[in-house]
């Protein structure tokens, strides 16, 4: 097949058909928050995969837009109700939903974001009800991984397991789904499916756990957001959990105290001490260990998928430079 | 046919299906704030039009129960999130789920159970396509609607027209869902679907419009909640905006000074005063007339409806019980 597009086409493709789409106007109040959030960017890295995963097997990859849409309309409304539940202010450098305009605002216009994306899917009539399938069961996991994460704030006795549970409903699967929704579009066989579907979970898992390593042990640049966030926050993260299991029993007891206790505001002593403690554990060599373990997986994935190796391409180089923001 | 249920044993029945049904569990803090709000109750309305609905062509109910229940749940998720916007302590007797639980969890949890609701869905595959075009159309216009009554808080501006749209979408457009929705499970033909949901839709308009009658000039027993609510709060409802087309310039300039003023707190002489207003105005003729306008419209289009006239009874019934609570 010639029409192989590369993620730069694809992106650039849906940024175009997306800069002509028009959104709904009225009752202003409610459309005008979601024209906001839209228009701030973001990677669109949710359509994109769909328009891959559909062009592995259809040249017309414009057909497609609407469903990557529904994913990025769908993943703002997240956005919009996570950043209310988070407090945070900013976004993408820009004024949050619930600080520029208020926090009704951005409760309903969420919700309306989230129908909306089940209206969009109503263009693939043939295809409704599986692409449907696949999309409430991921929004379902979606908020259960949100919730997970909420309640892990609270929780003495998060286990690696529970983490790994969790990054894999609150991020993995709408990368999943995405693919795996692009390759219904395009009517590929069920085996296929599964492998698009795996390939995006242990990739979008491998991410959030680089996305965990650089947070601590990266720089700025490479993470594109401020460094040892999780650590300020006593995130229960991966390199937590295991570094318990590493250090001697009086460093991790430390550990964990800081950790555990609510009380302790964590200064940039704090900060520094537990960054100190997780570099005695070599939990970093662990953490790139397990990232390889879910990216090996998911390329073998990949790699099953019934089609002519040269039009993964596009794919494997997408895997390739969201799992190489070297550490 | 002589299997029409009255409108008591289909609520008999969606209420049994209802405590034998298991609700998701896991996570609990997700799930859990969703079996509370089903479990305190409320009477069921759209399930038990659904299931009416469904009755006027095919005996066995039953199977129609989850697309009750997706409604039913769609219905509360709207309460979790509307009552997290008017920060609204108490729902039926007991503490709304922001505040037995918290804010973050009655926005994630309204969330889920939006998405569950179409999951309900998905045991109709063959009708699984016309069911969520309506559903995912009428949620919108719920939202829209919410939108709109809020706007209305701070616009000066509202007009009767205005009014009465957000109305329709708030509150009327998800009876006349409910309806074509058991029409569509049923296999009902197009005409009689269009029937079924303009009866809903007028019959909605016209309840909504006793119900803000009764809140000004009915009783407690008749509202089943504290009269003269709409009045603390200013709302602007037909009958404040049509009272300020019949009464003389000096008065409505009075009453329009009133509810425009933010800085003014209604206190009991104020709401006397406007009460008195409404009263020398005659709105309540008006507002009565306009309610019967919408009534018989709504019963001619059940009268059109292609069954025999002895299976639309619980119907009729119904329609007659929702709009007889004696202004």
């Amino acid at each position: 097949m010639s029409g192989i597009k590369t993620i730069t086409e694809l992106q650039e493709l849906f940024s175009s058909q997306l800069a002509e789409y028009s959104f709904p106007q009225v009752p202003s109040a409610l459309y005008e928050p979601m024209e906001y959030i839209m228009s701030i960017g973001g990677k669109r890295i949710r359509p994109v995969l769909l328009l891959a995963a559909y062009n592995l097997y259809k040249e017309e990859v414009a057909v497609a837009f609407e469903g990557g849409l529904a994913l990025e309309v769908f993943h703002n409304f997240t956005l919009l109700h996570d950043d209310i539940m988070d407090a945070a202010e900013i976004r993408r450098g820009q004024p949050t939903v619930h600080i520029k305009y208020d926090e009704n605002k951005a409760i309903l216009t969420g919700d309306v974001m989230m129908i909306y994306a089940y209206q969009l899917l109503e263009k693939y009539s043939d295809y409704y009800l599986p692409l449907c399938k696949v999309f409430t069961q991921t929004s379902r996991e979606v908020c259960e991984g949100q919730s997970m994460d909420m309640e892990f704030e609270t929780t003495d006795s998060v286990t690696i397991s529970d983490y790994l549970k969790m990054i894999e409903y609150k991020t993995s699967v709408l990368i999943a789904a995405a693919l795996k929704m692009g390759g219904i579009l395009a009517g590929a066989p069920e085996q296929d499916l599964k492998h698009l579907y795996e390939f995006g979970k242990n990739l979008g898992i491998a991410f959030q756990i680089q996305d965990d390593l650089l947070d601590t042990f990266g720089t700025e640049e490479q993470l594109g957001k401020k460094i040892g966030g999780d650590i300020e926050q006593k995130k229960k993260t991966y390199l937590y959990l295991k570094s318990l299991e590493l250090l001697n029993e009086s460093q991790a007891n430390r550990l964990r105290s800081i950790f555990l206790d609510q009380n302790l505001d964590m200064d940039d002593a704090l900060v520094a001490e537990v960054k100190e403690l997780l570099q005695i554990s070599h939990v970093k060599v662990h953490a790139e260990e397990l990232k390889l373990v879910y990216q090996q997986l998911s390329l073998s994935h990949l790699s099953a998928i019934q089609v002519p190796d040269e039009q993964k391409i596009p794919l494997q180089e997408l895997a390739h430079s969201l799992l190489n923001r070297t550490v």
